[in-house]
């Protein structure tokens, strides 16, 4: 039997539903969530991640501004523009979009924005309240992953989950986050022998590792559920890191590339945003 | 075969002569490692571990000093002396013994901490930026851990690495750690379905549950490291999380308790603190 195709298209649809009613009921009472985007330079990628965050904000009602700057700004500039914005009661969700040109240092980047505004998660103190389960914001990948997850019923306790893929912003992200969720968790990575033996004991397996459907149905117990977090650009088209057409074969569940884990991950930072002025304001 | 007895005594002694050596080199350059211990109240378990990193600080001949307050202290005169030692340049090391009396919140105290003197390593920021395999200071215990690995030649390249409990002072980040060291790692706790199947997969086995000689052959692969965290108080005396007598018969390497992880907390303590002058005069 073919899998159920989670569509985060659609559960991101709902979501941005129940925001846009969030930010209209915030409004009611003198509460404007704002988002503030830095874009520096002009990557086509970076350019279509922004806009998509734009647009969403515009979407659910809440207010954005984008900041440009030419790929020639200092880093002192900046790191005084995210101070500035730091200082700004009116701005909720601050987010200067990776990567930056090479005489910035991103990290320096990430840590100079304020923890209460890092609706992207990335900064180190939001990661360490992150895996010590302390209110923080999540990350929006991994939430997002969580909310297909819940939103598609899919018990997580006592359950294996099998994490391909160690990056900083999903892998090991998701992992805690699965754990928190009472899974037993398994990180894999390239350096990991015999992938298969391990991913084919999962009930969840997260595929996030950017390879093109490097994750075939020798890889997947019969049944488990399949999350795609890869976005890989071929001839072929936009491709997940899941060999779709066999996995979904056997799968009980499974994302589609597109319009599975991407469309969640806007929707969190536009949820964050919100969050961080109910906070602000609270 | 019996396994190999990892000797966490042995392996301090030895680091500890190193720091010893060390310290006198940086008192050559008039650096002069100081750590603040703060106890509050008298635990009798608090007034044994405070008492052995004071030793372990004489030991190396690096300066100590034991601040101690009735356990009717308020948590804004604690927080202030805490700030206080953030200001003062001779610090290099602030340690707060948990657990505080009830009036008080660890995680504000916690916080309080500058990074830079986090000598615990418990700070979120310092989590965050373990996390994320940035500088900062590893939690004692799963340094601990990696040391006496890395000192007893247990390659984690490739390894399966399985971590019995996911508290945030070892279980998390220890298997982060080993990830970081290339193991793929499993973390499994309360909820794990059919703990022995995982287990019985581990190359390294870390237990860090707090129940006394859960972890029997019958949870070990033959041939496995095996690592116990466990300190636990029963009648027969101090145990760990291992069945020591059993599964010394079937694994290749085994910590004791005690005299395996705990004696190498104190030293990673001792090792914090020294980077942290170090680097406050780097």
């Amino acid at each position: 039997m073919p899998a159920k195709i989670i569509s985060g298209k659609q559960i991101a649809a709902d979501i941005r539903l129940e925001l846009k009613d969030e930010v209209s009921e915030l409004r009611k009472n003198d509460i404007f969530p704002k988002l503030v985007v830095v874009l520096v330079g002009n990557n086509p990628a970076s350019e279509s991640y922004v806009k998509g965050k734009i647009r969403a904000a515009e979407e659910i009602g809440m207010e954005s501004v984008l900041i440009r700057y030419a790929d020639t700004i200092s880093e002192d500039e900046l790191l005084s523009k995210v101070n500035d914005l730091n200082k700004d009661e009116s701005v909720h969700g601050i987010l200067v979009q990776l990567p930056l040109p090479k005489q910035i240092s991103e990290q320096r980047v990430i840590e100079a924005i304020a923890a209460e505004k890092d609706v992207d998660g990335f900064h180190p103190e939001s990661v360490g309240r992150m895996v010590t389960g302390l209110e923080t914001f999540l990350s929006c990948t991994p939430a997002g992953i969580m909310q297909l997850l819940k939103r598609s019923d899919v018990s997580l306790q006592g359950k294996h989950a099998v994490v391909v893929g160690r990056s900083n912003i999903v892998g090991k992200p998701i992992s805690l986050l699965l754990l928190q969720a009472d899974a037993t968790v398994t990180i894999c990575h390239s350096k990991t022998v015999d992938l298969a033996s391990i991913t084919k004991q999962a009930d969840v397996l997260i595929a996030a590792v950017g390879r093109a459907e490097m994750i075939t149905k020798d890889h997947v117990k019969p049944g488990a559920v399949v999350i795609d977090v890869g976005v890989n650009r071929t001839d072929a088209g936009l491709v997940g890191d899941v060999k779709f057409d066999e996995v979904s074969e056997i799968a009980s569940a499974i994302t589609p590339v597109p319009g599975g884990v991407g469309p969640m991950t806007i929707t969190m930072l536009m949820a964050n945003t919100i969050e961080s002025a109910k906070r602000h304001a609270g």
